[in-house]
């Protein structure tokens, strides 16, 4: 049946560019690597179109699938739930295509138990402080919101460690480089 | 977010070789298209893997996936439920990888339907007698499987029209030509 895809897991605290490392690397690899799209109960925005950037489910489905084992992973924030659709990824997986899963630490866990044979990579800010100041650039949040960010990423940043791989994110090209590394001598192993 | 891929449906009746110029073709475009894992109430062969050649699940599960409209389409064949999972082939196209179903003419039909955009094929044998003839010379079924397969044959020929190209499989490599140029016609027509 060919070779199996490779499972990679992406975390790392808002802010410190794992969205752009994420794309940047489907971009140069196209047809080899894709991210799965989650379910969530959350309400599709004005752009958002089910099944581009999420599936758009019901809560009572949600809870339906968490108890058939049908997500890989899932978590709650702010009232909203998020899920990995286990057979979108192993659909990937068993036609060869490597799979990115960008999820936050508990999620990471979930899909570690599951999966024992993915790489993770956490990508970690220079410093918090820069951190700090990479969030306040944005201008698109609230104190409060960045506040929040913040203290989440001072509970997750100790979680570096349970990771297979940790890339600073310093300068873009530098983390870029080191995250295409790990990605190619991941790829090739499988 | 980029190009879309492209679904295409594969339909003909059995022993036409349908299987073999799908497989050449995801061959000769690996990481550009694939197949689709279909879920499936039969029970697994023991060579067969959850995830892989099907997902395995229980009656109830899949009547309940129906129910929730969660398959493009779906069938019953000698009492076992066989679904495509609209998950899994949206998650692909939504990233830009074009997809094959091979499925019957009612599948077709329900496929058509729910995604108006699909390039449907449907792979004719030269004769009606060649046909029997290649039945015939798998050596692998019961007479009574074979007068089966023929009789759907019959049924399912006369369907071919309401395909967007016919492809006569009478020597493999001229029909994998034909197919290959539809497929690389459509692909970068999307």
């Amino acid at each position: 049946m060919g070779k199996m895809g490779v499972l990679f897991v992406f975390s790392g605290p808002s802010g410190v560019g794992k969205g752009t490392l994420k794309k940047r690397l489907l971009e140069e690899f196209k047809g080899q690597i894709v991210d799965s799209v989650s379910a969530t109960t959350r309400e599709p925005r004005k752009d958002e179109q089910d099944g581009r950037e999420y599936f758009f489910i019901s809560r009572q489905e949600f809870d339906r699938r968490v108890e058939n084992n049908d997500f890989l992973e899932h978590a709650e924030f702010s009232g909203n739930c998020y899920g990995t659709p286990r057979e979108n990824v192993m659909n990937l997986l068993n036609r060869g295509i490597d799979v990115v899963l960008e999820i936050d630490v508990q999620g990471a866990r979930q899909v570690r138990e599951k999966m024992s044979d993915c790489v993770s990579i956490f990508i970690l800010p220079p410093s918090f402080e820069e951190l700090e100041h990479r969030l306040r650039e944005r201008h698109t949040e609230t104190e409060d919101k960045i506040l929040e960010r913040l203290e989440t990423a001072r509970r997750e940043i100790p979680c570096a460690p349970e990771y297979d791989y940790q890339i600073v994110n310093n300068d873009l090209d530098a983390a870029y480089d080191q995250l295409r590394n790990v990605y190619v001598h991941a790829a090739q192993r499988a």
